[in-house]
């Protein structure tokens, strides 16, 4: 007996401001025809920024009458080393059970993408799964992290071995609340509009690079459409690409993100995601040019990109010599043949099962010498 | 933005006798088209009864050239103890990583419905889905169990409040397993049966009911097609019932399972799945009568033909005052309102949210009652 089925998904992503003012209704329309019972886990980082988050979300709770009541809230510490353990994870399942969660509860995770992923993974084996809303903080997670279809936890020092696929019940863009957000983090996220730009819409790279300058200096009018568009192609792609679940060879978007996900391993992370992810894209889009498919000029503007972004395109760890086991960490995690994305022109990509260890240290070299002629000029 | 989207699963299961004989090809056809690596985890139950079982496998995968090796084979302690910690979950994900699996490998789980549980969340957790084959080598893992997208593990003394939906990538189905198994699991497995029989087709009823002495007796041919079918009705539940991942309103074949899981919570797992759900079937069919929905007759068929198979349908706990607590944890599992099924007629059942705790007490005490007689016969 060999049967085919399928399950159908609903994924609602929501680009709002004021989410938590009275007059917003996303929040309770997102949150309808579930029990009454909803807890919120705040990353730290954000909360102290927002010292009223809790009271504020409790205040628009209480105020829509037939909205879930804030059965429990916790602060609780955010970026990559709240993935590194079990502290987190473990604290959702607790609370699923001290607080009689069922499949049709909420659990609110309100923060970066780290928060987002180690709450998510509690929240989807918690009774095989409840409902998670994701109210995500920085603009990488608005705009990349919060829309995918994954949650987990990193393992044995490597990037989210332990997790599963699931489906988020909402997300929820406050742009507001990117206007507290540390420089760093601001321009972090955009290293994954650059990534996808690159692979998807060229035009959409002419844009980012226009308003480069102006997003650098967190000019919001100029940043929301980028973080908009970035956020709805990383979500077309989950949706309309036939494979969410990357069950058939896992085709993610994850350009760059093999020497990403290795520099964040061996910097311990001290590099953000987003600030990997920019040196991981500048090295495979360098390695486009040096292998010969990619014009050297296209080259250029990616890092030019960066660079006015405020990115860096090159860290010492490029030259650790243990950089290159991140092709087979890559290769294992999403299983099958190693499959790196090269460009040929700016939004126009292939696949390669190889990569030439000379070329990436001839990318990385030339990487560094553009970065220090930067460094000189300012 | 709100998306629909589906993701297509495919569901493999084979019934075969002799799997692992050089001549049976099911094992190396399901193995077809992954990576080269498998480990294996057999339960040590059913390896006491097969000491040669890691040689045969090994022999097995060797003897086809194209077949993945036999990477790792642990041999570990099964029955519902195993879902009662992380142990067996933690050394599936560390020998995912150990092993070096991608999703595109092989975890092989040979054993009885716990050990399938608790290596599938293993399996599905590392690198969020390892490829899962099942070996069921009970008659409840056959007939039900192994037919499951779901796996898990008990946490906070609750049956399987920990876990993911996961499709396994097959389910192999050897009948010559099933010969070395302990009586009382031999007829614990064809409590699923009756009660797929009871909620879906009266003339598999009669058939159960027809051929209870032989089974009891282990006579194989008349116990397969009983397997078989049963392992169908629940296999097509949930292919063909639109709601595999149970995200509508939660509709598993749950009839009597409220105070199963109860019973085994009460009794520390001394009563198997198999013999507590016995008991809950045969509580919610006498429930039935009680409250005039089925007519007499009918549920002393029902408790007759589990005395038949030598199946319990009265046990102390029954009486136990926290057995009512089932109801509220059985709800806040599946979440929403509570459900159960009750019957109409055999074959015919419907859904309630209200049980009568006066009426529970009053089929308790007659299950009691018809058991004191029937031993009293013996």
């Amino acid at each position: 007996m060999s049967h085919s089925f399928s399950v159908e998904f609903r994924h609602r992503v929501i680009f709002t401001r004021g989410l938590l003012t009275p007059e917003n209704p996303a929040l309770i329309e997102a949150l309808r025809g579930g029990s009454n019972r909803l807890v919120a886990f705040i990353d730290a980082g954000f909360a102290d920024a927002h010292p009223d988050i809790e009271a504020r979300l409790a205040a628009k709770l209480l105020a829509a009458p037939d909205a879930p009541r804030l059965t429990a809230c916790h602060i609780v510490p955010g970026g990559e080393q709240c993935k590194n353990n079990r502290t987190l994870v473990d604290a959702v399942v607790a609370a699923a059970e001290e607080h009689h969660l069922c499949r049709r509860s909420w659990v609110l995770a309100i923060g970066g993408g780290a928060v987002l992923d180690a709450v998510g993974y509690g929240a989807a084996i918690s009774h095989r799964g409840v409902r998670l809303v994701r109210v995500p903080t920085t603009v990488l997670a608005q705009d990349d992290a919060g829309m995918g279809v994954k949650n987990g936890i990193n393992r044995f020092n490597k990037k989210n071995f332990e997790g599963t696929f699931a489906v988020p019940w909402a997300v929820l863009n406050d742009a507001d609340f990117l206007t507290t957000l540390p420089d760093r983090f601001w321009r972090g996220g955009f290293s994954e509009a650059v990534k996808i730009a690159l692979l998807k819409d060229a035009s959409f790279f002419d844009e980012i690079e226009g308003k480069a300058n102006a997003v650098r200096e967190r000019d919001m009018a100029a940043a929301l459409p980028i973080i908009e568009r970035c956020a709805q192609l990383h979500l077309e792609h989950i949706v309309r690409g036939g494979d969410a679940f990357e069950l058939a060879q896992a085709r993610p978007l994850d350009y760059g993100h093999w020497a990403a996900h290795k520099l964040e391993q061996l910097t311990e992370h001290r590099l953000t995601h987003g600030e990997a992810v920019a040196i991981g894209v500048a090295l495979d889009t360098e390695y486009s040019a040096q292998a010969g498919h990619l014009p050297r000029e296209s080259s250029d503007r990616v890092i030019g990109c960066f660079a006015t972004l405020g990115l860096s395109t090159w860290h010492p760890s490029l030259d650790d010599p243990r950089l290159l086991s991140g092709l087979e960490e890559f290769r294992e995690h999403l299983g099958g043949n190693l499959c790196v994305v090269l460009l040929n022109a700016i939004g126009d990509s292939f696949e390669t099962d190889i990569i030439d260890p000379m070329i990436v240290r001839m990318a990385s070299a030339r990487l560094r010498d553009t970065q220090s002629i930067a460094a000189d000029r300012r």
